[in-house]
C-alpha cells in the first residue's frame, strides 16, 4: 500500500477519472477510470492500467491490442479526485475504433463530425 | 433541447467528465463535470459552464473569479461518455487556488510534488 495513494478521493464506486495525454504530441487521448489498484499497478508497470467499469476488471491498456501506453509523468488535481497521465502511445493509437485517440469527434453546426481518420482497422488490431 | 445532446450518455447523476485544455499551450487544466444544462449553455455562451457537485448548481466558470475558458472546441469520445473542450483561458489561470492550471502536482519517488508556481494569491482573486 502506498502513502500517496492514501492522498487520492476516490468516488463512491472507489474509482476516479484518468486522462491521457500524449507527452509528445500534447493531444488528449482518452478518459478512463482508475481503481486504488489500478493506480498502483500502473506506477509500479510504468504503463497504463485502467479499471474498465463495462468488464468489471483492471483493463491494462493494450493487453489484447499491443497498443500499450508508458506512463512519463502522473499528475494529481488540486481536488485529488482525477488524474492525468502523460503517456507514450505505442503504435500512435489509442482507442478501439483505430483512431489515435477516442475524441475523434468534434460538435460542428450542431453535429459530431468525425475529423481524425481510423489509422488501423480494428479487427484488423484485435484479431486472434 | 439539441439533437447533439442526446448523443451523449449521461451517468447515473446525470453527469459526465469535460476536460478542459489550453488550446495555446496543450496544457490539460482542470476536470469539471456537466449536465445537460451546463453542456447546453456553454455551447450557447461560447464559455464553459460546468455543474458544480460540491454547490449542486450550475457553475459559470470565472463567475466569481473572471478566469472564464472561452470554448474554442468541443470534442466528444468514442463512447459519448466524456467532453474535451479546447479553450482560451482568460488570466492563465484556470484553478481556484491560483494555479495555472489544477494538475499543479507531480508524483515524484512516492510523493505529490507541486510543480507549479501560485500565480495569484486566491484571497485576491476571490476578494469582493
Amino acid at each position: 500500500m502506498s502513502a500517496w495513494a492514501d492522498e487520492l478521493k476516490w468516488n463512491a464506486e472507489g474509482l476516479v477519472p484518468a486522462v491521457a495525454q500524449d507527452a509528445t504530441t500534447g493531444k488528449v487521448l482518452t478518459v478512463a477510470w482508475m481503481n486504488r489498484e489500478a493506480l498502483e499497478e500502473t506506477v509500479r508497470r510504468g504503463e497504463a492500467v485502467y479499471w474498465s467499469r463495462s468488464r468489471g476488471r483492471l483493463w491494462r491498456k493494450g493487453e489484447q491490442s499491443g497498443h500499450v501506453q508508458k506512463l512519463r509523468e502522473l499528475r494529481l488535481d488540486c481536488d485529488a479526485d482525477a488524474l492525468l497521465l502523460r503517456v507514450e502511445q505505442v503504435a500512435g493509437i489509442a482507442c478501439h475504433t483505430g483512431h489515435e485517440r477516442c475524441f475523434f469527434r468534434r460538435l460542428e453546426n450542431g453535429r459530431w463530425v468525425e475529423t481524425d481518420p481510423v489509422l488501423k482497422d480494428p479487427a484488423e488490431i484485435y484479431r486472434k
